[in-house]
């Protein structure tokens, strides 16, 4: 069976999103700085990185939030993914092609992306909130952690409003590039 | 002229120091995790980063707060360090050999330090209280960031309590190792 792991990119100073997210800017103000390494200033390690993150992915899990802010802003009415992608929300919301949601909470999205995914992984993707969720659930095998190396001095911080339990990682796998550190990360004893 | 770095552990969730730092635990609750790089787990990379530090160091300044819980704990009355250091304090404190307190305030301590180190550099060390000030005064020619894996959950942020403004850094050196990520960073633009 695959794992479950969270990919998602990170100031220095802990935000994963900038403040006042909105469909034109759906990252938050000055978010987009977080993922220069997607895009204007990629690198061969950046695309190999972002290549490997669907590799074995069988099933995205997303929130909400990040779904409703996107599909009809920069996805353009399209899932982005090449995978089923299933949208955690406590409302009804009638998706686009290649979503589905999930009302039943994190329990049933993780089971239905398990069914989905077979042998491959599980791919939790953003917010903040889905990707606290997951982390303080203890639901993850791994955490795909991009560390742009940028200040945003405002925003959603990743490690916040978590319980207070001290978690030692063994980093499986560290790639340098001038726009981030990307780290997999696993919890020492996992 | 040399160049004032501080240089500072950081966990992944953003903390330098754990809650209730006493003599005991001049680090705080579970603190000493953050410098395992520097103890129990360190490397060849990690002897290196901790021995650049001091190789064309002049003087060192610190807070009154590290240097009151150290110096008759972990440091024993003795200076830890291979030149003079200028302890930052709003009071009268007699300090033991290698320390000269200043109580006139960081731009004072900036001066007095750069005459002592001459043509060296000048390192800032801690706590947190101590950094922030350097850190969004902007006194920094470089900062010298450990990044240890490992989730504290609380504690003293480093970048907490700052301007809300976004600052890109250049990777001017990285260092990977176990227990950390050792990175030089300097502002784009300076």
């Amino acid at each position: 069976m695959g794992k479950i792991f969270l990919s998602i990119t990170m100031s220095l100073d802990g935000y994963s999103s900038g403040r006042e997210i909105t469909q034109k800017n759906p990252m938050g103000l000055s978010g987009q700085l977080l993922h220069q390494w997607l895009f204007d200033k990629k690198q061969k390690g950046d695309e190999e990185v972002a290549l490997e993150t669907f590799q074995n992915t069988g099933a995205v899990i997303l929130g909400s939030r990040t779904y409703l802010t996107a599909i009809h802003g920069v996805w353009e009415n399209q899932s982005p993914f090449p995978v089923p992608a299933l949208v955690l929300s406590s409302k009804k919301i009638e998706p686009v092609a290649g979503f589905t949601i999930v009302n039943e909470g994190i329990l049933r999205a993780v089971s239905q992306a398990k069914s989905i995914a077979k042998e491959k992984d599980v791919l939790v993707m953003g917010g903040v909130n889905t990707a606290q969720q997951f982390l303080y659930g203890d639901f993850l095998d791994e955490i795909h952690l991009h560390i742009a190396p940028i200040l945003l001095g405002s925003g959603s911080r990743l490690f916040e409003n978590g319980n207070k339990q001290i978690t030692e990682f063994k980093k499986i796998k560290v790639i340098e590039t001038p726009a981030a550190t990307h780290m997999v990360l696993k919890a020492a004893g996992k």
